[in-house]
């Protein structure tokens, strides 16, 4: 030994049963998106600098991991929005709009080592891009997919929050105020932490009347069901075309959920979204759990207008929603909300031959896999308490012994780990069990 | 635009198409491994360099994407085997031995660009590591993971070699050639591409004698069915130790092969294997294509007898095989062996909705994918001409029409978009249809 051995803080490493979990969880998303027509998409974790910065500064940037190699400036993805727009332009011609395409990736920020901060971290995406044009029902879909995935994962207490940009911006041009509507939105954007006085001293602070001021926290105090809240919006119809454009996509959004099978207590209307401040244009959407507001949004994209300005002049508008799926994970390991009962064993079966020939012990092991049972064949030479003893540790659900008396009987000892019990039956008989456990445990969803 | 849009080059990036298939084969990896009780793991990308690089020297060191973030000197892992001997030297305390694992992930070394040599690729590693000792068993299982990982792949015609350094070190120190059995072995390797003689020649010329080269030749071009091949060594037995253990093992590694289930045609010891020099010091294993020997081994790996020793005193011995997936799914593309009736398409079904409304055709989308039907809802604002290209392009296989008539009529209107054939059916029946195809697609596998 001549170096201890470390993992870097900021990077998360999971042990096996955790990450068996984990490997549950990506698989669920998976297969929702691709329910959805969403395809797989893999691009490098190395991307030119030139490249991977086109659209330059900001806070992102001091946070990139960047390097040299030989002659090239290289950076390691921040993001999969940048890469999936550098995918999009370069690959234009043999790609077919609405491309729709989901990334499941690992992305890197420098960022300041701090308790559930990563530096590393997995992230989740899908996003419909358009060319030219793109319809308004993919923004629709989406709270159906953000729907389905947490229902599916097992969360069920967590509400969706809409908005609109467009009626964010129209607003604030019939207030004449649309040069201060970005300063304007990031103050608004604290109003749960700060409370509405403060926000209301900070807007005239910044030149807003004191009317105005009042006018806003009106508007966006704005509350109740789907539709009242659109009703309370027709109000404001006809002064400003950007807001009649943001209220009818708006509308579309709500009227198609139940169509989506998305549940009313799921999801919300909420004008006090607004996601940043740049880059989206229309839609945006936030994911609250309900009894963990503190953790902020688990769920959150948008509508935007132009996905790859930097890398094409073809107009390419999309909607897209994005999951940090490392940090998330983290949060439900620390509030215990994982659910082990969903299967952390690496193996359903282990198996342990009791004789000194081994042929039928593998050959048991070979027709158990057959079956699609996994098995774990343990030939190490301990003592069966030992033996009984590592059972326990990895978690296996069941144990089988083969000896002299079973290959004689032709059947399999097989003990349930948790409950004790053993039986002695013949190879169906022992399949018929285990899979009974298996369907119990697929039935188990990763989140309790 | 102001960047042009490029992918570094020795950096793999598919299409939806390929990436579709890409992900059914680590789907197969991923599910294969699972059935013989093998856990997954996930690690960082990037490591502390001093841990990395452990081990110090070498070729690869040149290779290795190294850089410093603030006073932090990082490099990327350029395999999955340093990162496992990290793991398991930290997490010892934390988990059980024999402790089996397999990883699949990306890994970096800046190799000269040259067509099918990539920087970035995956890696899909499977080892199990023994706590002081791991029994040969271990051995015995890894062509029956090899078997089962390419047969669930498609690939039939391929034969695994298998050898054990312990009979190649055994035999050289029968010749008192032990200090030499390295430079022997690496000349050895030759043999297939530069020939009996040469290697005899080259032999003599580090100093064999030409009796000893005739006796490695002899040795080495021992040739025939298993048995033969453990007959032949057989007349070598008791002179020296280590050979008798080496024979001993891989005695057991043939004698378990059927129970295993692992058919003899793809299976042969072959005396030539011999995989690197300091490492391996067992068992080692080569996958050749039987049709394509000039591709080289498509999985290696072998025993070794110290995973983590730069990290740990502990002895930590195991076994492990590893399949170079991003070059070998490069070399299947090249060879026309990916099998696209596997299915590339992002959907199983592309949902045209022929009504203004479309509560009607999402709840239809809704409850297609509720029978876990892929379904992809398309309602841009285009001719039917250009909907029925786009659902050529992404190569779905059904398209689904939703009009007024059949809304009324409570059926669906379902299109083979590969024989053109239309049914209108109610809603199980066109499920019924669907999930038929669907089917026959699974039973597809990736390799033809």
């Amino acid at each position: 030994m001549n170096v201890q051995p470390r993992t870097l803080s900021g990077f998360m490493e999971l042990l096996p049963g955790d990450q068996i979990l984990m490997e549950r969880f990506m698989e669920t998303l998976r297969e929702t998106y691709s329910l959805y027509g969403f395809t797989p998409l893999d691009t490098p974790i190395i991307e030119a600098s030139e490249v991977l910065l086109a659209k330059g500064g900001g806070e992102t940037e001091k946070q990139i991991y960047r390097f040299t190699k030989g002659d090239s400036d290289l950076s390691l993805r921040f993001d999969l929005t940048v890469p999936l727009a550098k995918y999009v332009a370069l690959h234009y011609g043999e790609l077919s709009f609405p491309f729709r395409r989901y990334q499941i990736g690992k992305v890197y920020r420098g960022e300041r080592a701090q308790r559930g901060r990563f530096r590393e971290f997995y992230q989740a995406d899908i996003d419909v891009i358009g060319d030219g044009k793109l319809d308004i029902v993919n923004d629709a879909e989406m709270p159906a997919v953000i729907y389905q995935t947490f229902h599916r994962l097992g969360l069920e207490r967590f509400q969706i929050r809409v908005n609109n940009r467009k009626i964010l911006n129209g607003f604030y041009s019939m207030l004449g105020l649309r040069q201060q509507a970005g300063e304007i939105m990031r103050t608004v954007d604290k109003l749960e932490k700060i409370g509405r006085d403060k926000v209301a001293e900070l807007l005239v602070e910044f030149g807003v009347s004191e009317d105005k001021a009042g006018e806003i926290l009106r508007f966006i105090g704005i509350r109740g069901e789907n539709s009242q809240v659109l009703e309370a919006l027709e109000r404001y119809r006809g002064k400003d075309e950007l807001f009649d454009q943001g209220l009818e996509e708006l509308g579309t959004v709500v009227k198609y959920l139940g169509a989506f099978g998305v549940p009313e207590e799921n999801f919300a209307v909420d004008l006090t979204i607004a996601r940043g401040l740049d880059y989206y244009t229309g839609t945006v959407y936030e994911t609250m759990m309900t009894d963990h507001p503190e953790i902020g949004s688990i769920c959150s994209g948008g509508r935007y207008d132009n996905l790859a300005e930097y890398y094409t002049n073809k107009q390419l508008p999309g909607v897209g929603i994005s999951i940090g799926l490392t940090r998330l994970f983290y949060v439900l390991q620390e509030q215990k909300m994982l659910n082990g009962e969903a299967g952390t064993a690496p193996a359903d079966v282990l198996l342990l031959p009791m004789t000194e020939e081994l042929g039928p012990a593998i050959a048991l092991a070979t027709r158990l896999r057959g079956e699609g049972i996994r098995v774990q064949l343990y030939t190490e030479a301990k003592k069966f308490k030992a033996k009984m003893n590592y059972a326990d540790k990895i978690g296996v659900p069941f144990a089988v012994f083969l000896g002299e008396d079973e290959i004689r009987e032709d059947v399999v000892s097989c003990k349930d780990m948790v409950s004790g019990e053993q039986t002695k039956l013949d190879f169906s008989g022992t399949v018929a069990r285990v899979k009974a456990r298996l369907e119990e445990q697929v039935r188990q969803r990763v989140i309790r």
